[in-house]
């Protein structure tokens, strides 16, 4: 197949595979499409360790890297982690406990901090995410791209003066224009029905708006697609290739906890939420008892970010951790990132196989879409 | 073009027109698709005049209409509409006065009744419904289509009988499997981003779904499709055509206000919001000072359909007549149904000129499309 994108890189499919998943990354490389890491789920030293990882099994095929890069700054880096701790009101961190209890899941010690979690809001934060791009740049990637809000100088200058793809996922045309002015190279159109962070435009709508703003600069469509005929679709949209999230989650290397990946296998597509009580921005992820307990009338308020990933984090871990050793509450809390496509999957498949399903797929549906046009029915 | 639903009609494009305009449904049916009127926006005698004068205009060209069938019935109809607004709260009455007044359009007698909205209401209760079911079927239509509920025993009989498809509108895939087994013909995928009722699965997930789990039913995917683009998308999912009804409000037949085309024209794709406060059910419209308004903490809950349809029907005619005298309070509030494809209006189109332009965009799409997998970037 070729499009903008696989022009772009020398690779075989039109598809950006995202994940937290090393694995699963190197995977959608070495079968033509481009992997690319979530790299704030890491902390600087690990992920130096991944990437060194990765590059050992794609072979010099292209891969990328995804940060999270903050509007806001938070100063000094040292004391960051416990500066912010201290800001999370004590009602959010009661809520939180008695929620625990309430679902049978450990509730001691909660919000004092550990090492994961705290990996994790550096990560965030103006000054971690510095260290994240250091260690990216120091590897061979192809691509790095950040996934929240404007792309800073810093960021665009480095990726032009190392030869990296800089690319921005945008929800609406405002970011768009912003991303733009920044001068990234790639964007990709973000649609609701997608997994974490989102906006509130459908992917049937924003990609040709976003392909109709950004001229000469490819987009990707990225939000319900995680089969060739999507695939198709976003091509027709106007495209040069997916950017998928969920599809990976029901992958044979996905490292998300295998409760998780049964309860994504049970769920329909009208399972999932839109909700602020994960990272404290709207992110899209499977529904559970958790969200119907931050719905209550006498909930609070879900805090902003990152100290709403800090509070939420703490119980995730429990939460996940609980849930492997069989408590029913734990289960029933359990959930993770995902968009609406987690209606679709079915047997957990390799990710090579997803990617040469998708990539069979999608050239078997434009070669049919050609007899609506020429005869014979569709 | 061919596909399914070319074929079961006999139509050159695969494209239904649904609009509340006689003379779009018209203008679509003799360009080449199928026109489908809005049944409910008419009393019986009313709706009986627009159909003669439609089948005048298309010439044996096949047309439909839509019902909108609710699921619980309500009793003698002579009472019905006195009856109901009995049951609106004084506490709601209230709220929409202050409302009304504080925008500056008239709001005396609020809520006590007259023809069109009174017309309305019994359109959409189980007698009143029957008897524009009635109506339609002493026409020439072609299809009836139900966008609420699961299509009654009494219109899937009477629509084999007589020989007129039976569609229905649905937002997922437990909907869809209902009107399967009703016996419905045909089956509209409708995304979250369409105008109107709409649930909350895109389009991107919701078509490949229906279509899968509908056989050999045809599908015709609804729901930010207003281009040829976005339409070949569609067919890519699977579809055997597209559900338009948002993209006709921007051209030139279309009977909704000047002031609101105008603010549809201005609008983003992100400026829209799926509300229960216009008709008691989430309908997705123009976000306007009346929402802002209905989300005010002491705001009351919205009453379901058909009460704050009816609550809300005497508001919007009120601000619609002052707006059209410039009242500014009356232009903030003012909004109608539109999908979030109403960030891509430009210029009024006549409707035929839309219907050609979707097609045409639409084929040379498919045949670009043909360029990603046998070289050429795409």
């Amino acid at each position: 197949m070729r499009t903008a994108l696989t022009e772009l890189f020398g690779i075989d499919v039109p598809l950006v595979g995202f994940s937290r998943s090393p694995a699963v990354v190197a995977e959608v490389s070495k079968a033509g499409g481009l992997g690319v890491l979530a790299a704030t789920a890491y902390g600087p030293e690990e992920l130096d360790v991944q990437l060194t990882w990765i590059e050992e099994q794609v072979r010099g095929r292209p891969y990328g890297v995804d940060v999270l890069v903050p509007a806001s700054t938070v100063g000094d880096r040292r004391e960051l982690v416990a500066r912010l701790r201290a800001q999370i009101p004590a009602e959010h961190i009661e809520f939180v406990r008695s929620l625990l209890e309430k679902y049978g899941v450990e509730s001691g010690d909660l919000a004092r901090g550990h090492g994961a979690a705290d990996d994790q809001v550096v990560g965030v934060a103006p000054e971690g995410v510095e260290a994240l791009v250091d260690v990216a740049f120091s590897h061979d990637i192809a691509l790095i791209a950040n996934a929240l809000g404007p792309a800073p100088p810093f960021l665009v200058e480095r990726g032009k003066r190392e030869g990296v793809v800089v690319a921005a996922l945008v929800g609406n045309a405002r970011h768009a224009a912003r991303q733009l002015d920044a001068g990234v190279d790639l964007l990709v159109a973000q649609g609701t029905e997608a997994g974490g962070h989102t906006g509130t435009v459908a992917t049937m709508v924003l990609t040709p708006e976003i392909v109709e703003l950004a001229g000469a600069t490819p987009v990707l469509a990225a939000g319900g697609i995680a089969s060739g005929r999507q695939m198709a679709a976003a091509l027709a949209l106007g495209a040069a290739g997916v950017w998928c999230g969920s599809v990976w989650l029901n992958s044979v290397e996905d490292i998300t906890p295998d409760y998780i990946k049964r309860k994504f296998q049970a769920a329909e597509s009208t399972d999932t939420v839109r909700s602020r009580t994960r990272t404290g921005k709207p992110a899209r992820q499977l529904r559970s008892a958790w969200h119907d307990e931050w719905e209550r009338p006498d909930a609070p308020e879900p805090l902003g970010m990152p100290l709403q990933m800090m509070l939420a984090k703490d119980a995730w871990q429990r939460i996940d951790a609980a849930a492997e050793q069989g408590v029913a509450g734990a289960h029933a809390l359990g959930s993770f990132f995902v968009g609406q496509v987690v209606g679709s999957f079915g047997e957990l498949r390799p990710a090579a196989q997803i990617v040469a399903d998708m990539a069979a797929e999608c050239a078997e549906c434009i070669t049919g879409l050609q007899r609506v046009i020429h005869g014979g029915a569709a």
